[in-house]
């Protein structure tokens, strides 16, 4: 259960180290540093001045901090020596669950950089799929050291954010989460199409998998977005529209084959807090898409 | 080697029937009927004459005529006993390399068709892809027995017409081939796309198969359709452009995620000896098709 | 001031036929038949029970009611001989300034719908352009009379409807508003065009006046709707879109005459208090809109 | 009547330069010059030989010869002292049809050219509508000297380019032509819209004034393109395209006034000898456009 701003802020030391100690890999100096700089307004502010610490903390320090990180998908993950926060992480991402072959992949990637730059890959896996985290080995290492050190410290902010929301509550609370919307307008009809089944698939490289299933109102919507409340991962995606039950329940007269049977987008999604509106313009011989607002 | 439709307009019956016997399914005296029609002014008139043969023979000799068919994906085809012509088609949709279960599927539709009806389940498959031959049977099924006797006559005139075509050459052939293209417009340059390669995909039930591969010229289109000189096997299809590859090369700013980074089509062909004509209108943001002309 | 609904439902006899009387052009026993059904819970009630009255009434009573409307655009509108509420929105339509060859037309037509029917025609001009008034009489002449009869009375209950609310006020007003609103979504960039100049006009037969103007906000949208709180009228339109200016100050290279320029949507409002959403969706090279939602 | 290029290979310098010696304004010296290049082995080298030679002068011979040509729409439009091809030229495009207003900014115009260049403004005006013209005049009012002196004389090569031409017949015709077609596409049906009437019209800034007129065939085309066979004038042009008659036509149901009624597309001309292809994609309730090939 969450603990308030309001008790953080008139809290001992002792109890802040202990509400927020574990939220910065193995390093309770972060919190330490940052009830010094009490109260604050906003959950937002309490992140910052976290991360601050740490940006103002001395190179050896930064680094010494990064390799108390777990590899990602290494043998504390399959070990259970990691701290329950990034076991939970890795977990979301299947990062428990690898084949041998990807885990002998992710282990020559982890090896390969940490050789380069001396502290383990860190990434905040609940913002990417599986193929994004992958994909990101070979530009990072080729980045020099002092661009690498700083994507770090920004992806440690990802991370504690993400844990922070999950233990403080209170105003002002980070932006952390995306959003994906869709829309159907059929304009064979000129109104928007109810009751259409869609299907929202993470694509990877090996196959993909059916994440968020929904129907569409009177208005061509779904009553919730396909995702929303927490950070979208990065990777690619498709939507599947049923569009031949829609037009058929119609009356519309269709080929037994029609030329739109169920109507794919596929696209991508690069900003994890970004807002995704994609919808779908079709007739039973035509679609469209767009990125909308 | 074909032989010319001159030549079998002056030779003599036995010659006649030599040549052309086999093309209606152990059962000569179709070409024998058709022998007494001579001479043919196009090889479309020859198919004609040996249809119409069948079509005025007595509903027994029909019958008899259907029941020399072999059953689809059936004993015959994996035991070698069937009509040349029969082997090579069904080889062609990959019948005689079904799964056991698939094998038994084909089975019992083929067991209650032929219970039904009283003879075999009869499809051209040349015109079909393996789940369009599958979900053929049930809506068959239903159907009452004239429309059933009709339906697979005119499944014969599709299979004898496409036999008739590589035996015989000469003026008037019928119309038996379809055709796919595509054309691939960029709307943030205003100008043909060129140099984006593109991939055709079967889509099954169970999975895709790549069947054609192109690069899109300097007017946005393929130097050869996409599929052409044959039957459109009736199924659903899926295109997809290599769009990320193209913006990047012409130095377009993306995400490292691009939205739309493949444009995917997935449309469906009901008609074999149809024009398909599926264009791609783009952006970095934005896709748009429908079927064209 | 209008007059609240509480009030009209404890007023005296006298009292309400005072206030609403007027409604029902020189009717006053509209308003009086409504007073032996009160109290009403809404306006729209209200409005229900006094259409109820003319409804209910013998055929020759509504003839006469009907008789005592002025004719559209005809002497009385010259000379001054209309209740208020007619001259009024007779004038919102420019029908008191016709040219004098539209005065003899409007006199034509008029003429030959009261021989016709034997009462003049009427329409709810606050729901039409004047090229759409002008239209309606051809098909109208061509109804048989009861159907006629039902239409006039359909008339006058918008008519009626839309001098109610602004004679009344208090819960459950009648639905008499439309909504014309549009989205400019930017596929170069891939998100809504901000600060794009809209201009709408109305296109009659022998020319187009501007109506409305606004521009974009961040979200592509504008801040109000183009058209709203009222009734549509029924009519043709344009939407006028000024992209090149938003290209050009966006640094975007365009030819010195761009290939899209103003871009600009013709479309038809056929019903009055529809809702009617109008996007533009383009780049530099191309433009799409469909009736949205 | 034309005269061959052979004829003018082998014909005497009187007679080459009788011939050819009116193209460039009052200055038989640049067919003098290009005499002795001979032999043409194309149309285009003729000409290029011909500018060739003009470019090839002393900067006081081009000034000279660009002083030579009459102010557009000026006074000699006016009293009939300009070279025949001039007069023509420019009645083309209405400018000996001004009104004194429209007269008085061309002088004001010119004038200030002249004083600022010292010669007059020259521009093929076979290749602009009278609005393009207007428009060119601030933008190269605001040039260098050398860069307008360059424009100058590349106007000249469109001048007599669409000059020579109709003055000589051979191989290897200059390119001058553009090409203006369209294409109606059916998204509702699924096939080309056939037996729509499309007109295209010029858009002024006072005006606008249709310059064709067609019907699509069975393939959504016209039987000719809308423009071709000579430049195309740079402007504005509006297409309109009459789907409601269309779709009325094929029994869909409609509302009384249409969503699109008649499908309007704006759109600007920049490159005079270009291909234009402006196709439409639409349904009674979405319409869709860009630039195509």
């Amino acid at each position: 259960m969450p603990v308030s701003l309001d008790t953080l802020n008139s809290s001992s030391r002792d109890e802040f180290v202990a509400a927020l100690g574990g939220l910065f890999e193995h390093s309770p100096w972060v919190a330490e540093a940052a009830f010094d700089k009490r109260p604050f307004a906003t959950v937002a502010a309490l992140h910052e001045a976290m991360m601050q610490a740490v940006l103002d903390s001395p190179r050896a320090t930064k680094i010494a901090f990064l390799k108390a990180h777990p590899d990602l998908a290494g043998k504390a993950a399959r070990a259970g020596d990691m701290a329950p926060a990034s076991v939970s992480e890795q977990a979301g991402l299947g990062l428990d669950r690898l084949s041998d072959e990807e885990y002998e992949t992710f282990q020559r990637l982890n090896a390969a950089y940490l050789n380069r730059f001396g502290f383990p890959f860190i990434v905040c896996v609940r913002r990417q799929t599986r193929d994004a985290v992958l994909a990101s080995y070979e530009p990072r290492l080729a980045n020099d050291e002092a661009s690498e050190l700083a994507r770090a410290l920004d992806e440690i902010a990802h991370i504690t954010r993400l844990r922070l929301i999950e233990t403080v509550e209170g105003p002002g609370m980070p932006a952390t989460a995306g959003h994906l919307s869709t829309h159907v307008l059929d304009t064979y009809h000129g109104e928007p199409a109810a009751g259409i089944r869609i299907e929202l698939f993470e694509v990877g490289l090996s196959g993909r998998a059916r994440i968020a299933e929904a129907v569409t109102n009177k208005d061509g919507r779904t009553d919730a977005p396909l995702m929303h409340g927490k950070p979208l991962r990065r990777g690619r995606y498709e939507l599947v529209f049923h569009t031949e039950a829609y037009f058929r329940r119609r009356g519309v007269a269709l080929p037994d084959i029609p030329f739109i049977g169920d109507a794919v987008i596929r696209f991508g999604i690069d900003q994890p807090e970004g807002r995704y509106h994609v919808p779908l313009v079709m007739t039973p011989w035509s679609t469209a898409t767009y990125r909308g607002s």
